[in-house]
């Protein structure tokens, strides 16, 4: 169960062509009555935003904020495909508006894959009206869609999360390019939690802000990153932002917690826990920059525990910086004191660099500020994975 | 020769064992006859800079823009080696001061290797002597200096131009975080012209700008960057700023290309050229951008034309872009047009992909602004060099 876990949600999923491998490509997420719902979106900051992303701003802004459905497609980004694309994703929504008999602009859209090609359409348009049919609940219906989401996914990503008296479900794909802001990522989260439009909007973005932007596989912002979440309201419990807001942040860190592990190529997950900055922001960009480094990255899979790489990344971070008062730690263990090598247990960091999870933490002696970045090692597979999209 | 060809130079390289492999890694270079001439440096931006770093400033600072010498080493950055490092690095600036007969304020030093390690002064202590009496002109003396510098180099990088009237010469190291603002490179210029100190440091600022600055490997700024001059005046020819600018210029960007070719892993040299920007610093921001991309560079590596991952880096750079305007060509191809797919000859795109310098043309369509900056793809090799230091 994930999306169809909350009351008032079905989910569905098959293959309709869009893969020459035939895997499954098209999903759906609806509110069971076809009732549009509070709803609420957080899109990529890229400029070069696919046609599946100015769409859905285009229907929550019109709507006020309320779906009925998301309709996701994979295999094709529908992004760099001018004013076809547009055209062809908004043919997309109808058909599903069509089949659950809702307005068009209560349909939100996400797209994932290639970019620049556009949009094979005729097997689009003959599995929506399939698609709509085979909607159910179920965890049968749930993990169909979280598949046919996928593209250089390994992992299907689901997630169920237990609110204050209501449930947050949610599905997501992504492995590489996620960052800043969530680069090459979906999530569609659902609940049956009652909200207003702005609430939930508030409330979701106080969640990516904690989780899915504070991830990074390789710097790269994609032009289609979207998070999704819709309100059933059917749990019948009263308004509570901050249960919601803590209930989306668990389910959307599980979600980046999945995403990370899977990167593409990466062999381990990397928690860059950065303190004593001078401000949370601060902190949070040198968390980054070290996160970011290709140098840090090819050290984590080469399990070596080179903390001067992660000293020379803090210093050109672009933050306030004092050489003599920075400390950095793998786990437990400090292996830089003062901005120069302290003595410690060797064999302890080379115990912790061989984990699956790395911690490097380090701390500025400036201020209070604190940041976590989650990010992954850079290997071979990384470059096998991308070298050739064909 | 590179160093020691324009007039009043001498140079000198030898092993004196900072290097477990016996390689060679202590080089000078120095006036002929120990008098301090003008001199000029630019230096790494990251707040972590090293000691030689910090140490270079301050003799320029003190003695207002003179040297009679430069001491290099190699296989040790003496960074984040705090203040034992500083003392270090002033102890052999002032064996060198003592070997030549000049204030310890009138050497400067560039060092480059391994953070976090303090430097092992005994070999150095007795190298720096045999260094001093070793010097000479010629050109086994200045390839001795380069090679000398040299950490996972492949390629001796030395260059001679002539000016109107005069020469320069250089030498160079670097192969691996070349970015931005000349990541982990050294670079010693020589020249005879004649010139005052504050005319050689814009002249230098401005060379560098238009070249080190314009390249990138994977995007980390080291903590030892440093690009050093020193000018003879023995030319004897009148003070020429302009022509002072060009062949510094000529100089940096001959060293820059060396650089570029014998990056760690890389396979091929790619330059971005972005026009049509709002500015010409908007278009050095989006070339930069696509430069340091991790997916571009890895479709290069696989000579895959997707540019759709160009097209989304300079939608994300940061930079005024519109979707609709952009254009993208490889080599003289254009393969995207207003931010679609461009009917295009594949055979002849694909020939440029497999070329050793390839070229990524983009047009903003927006303004006037234009940049180029030279980067390289990302291949395994990249990864097994960086992977562990040991």
């Amino acid at each position: 169960m994930s999306v169809n876990a909350p009351q008032g949600f079905v989910a569905a999923g098959l293959a309709c062509g869009i893969k020459a491998s035939g895997a499954p490509d098209l999903a759906l997420v609806a509110t069971d009555d076809g009732r549009p719902v509070p709803a609420a979106g957080v899109f990529t900051g890229n400029l070069a935003a696919a046609a599946p992303v100015s769409l859905s701003r285009a229907h929550l802004d019109e709507t006020g904020g309320q779906a009925a459905a998301v309709i996701i497609s994979s295999g094709n980004a529908n992004a760099a495909t001018g004013e076809r694309g547009l055209g062809d994703a908004q043919i997309m929504c109808a058909l599903v508006g069509e089949g659950l008999g809702v307005a068009t602009t209560d349909v939100l859209i996400c797209q994932t894959g290639l970019i620049g090609i556009p949009l094979p359409m005729t097997p689009i348009e003959s599995g929506i009206p399939a698609l709509v049919t085979a909607r159910a609940a179920g965890r049968v219906a749930a993990q169909a869609a979280a598949t046919a989401i996928m593209t250089t996914d390994v992992v299907r990503k689901e997630i169920v999360v237990q609110g204050r008296g209501f449930i947050v479900g949610g599905m997501a794909k992504g492995a590489a390019m996620l960052a800043p802001n969530m680069a090459t990522m979906l999530a569609v989260l659902t609940t049956d939690a009652a909200c207003e439009p702005a609430e939930l909007k508030t409330a979701l973005v106080a969640a990516v802000d904690a989780t899915f932007n504070r991830m990074t596989v390789d710097g790269c912002t994609s032009t289609n990153d979207t998070v999704l979440v819709l309100a059933s309201g059917r749990a019948e419990t009263p308004n509570d932002p901050e249960a919601l807001v803590d209930a989306l942040t668990e389910a959307c860190q599980a979600l980046a917690r999945m995403m990370a592990a899977d990167a593409e190529g990466g062999s381990r997950v990397v928690h860059v826990i950065v303190a004593g900055a001078g401000s949370d922001d601060e902190a949070h960009r040198a968390a980054r920059k070290v996160a970011d480094s290709n140098l840090v990255k090819c050290s984590l899979n080469g399990e070596d525990p080179y903390w001067g790489r992660v000293v020379s990344e803090l210093g050109s971070a672009g933050v306030a910086f004092d050489m003599g008062r920075v400390e950095v730690a793998y786990g437990d263990t400090v292996v830089c004191r003062r901005g120069v090598a302290a003595d410690h247990d060797d064999k302890a960091v080379r115990m912790h660099m061989a984990l699956a999870h790395v911690e490097i933490r380090c701390h500025l002696g400036l201020g209070t500020g604190t940041a976590a970045v989650m990010g992954v090692d850079l290997g071979h597979g990384y470059i096998d994975e991308n070298r050739t999209t064909s």
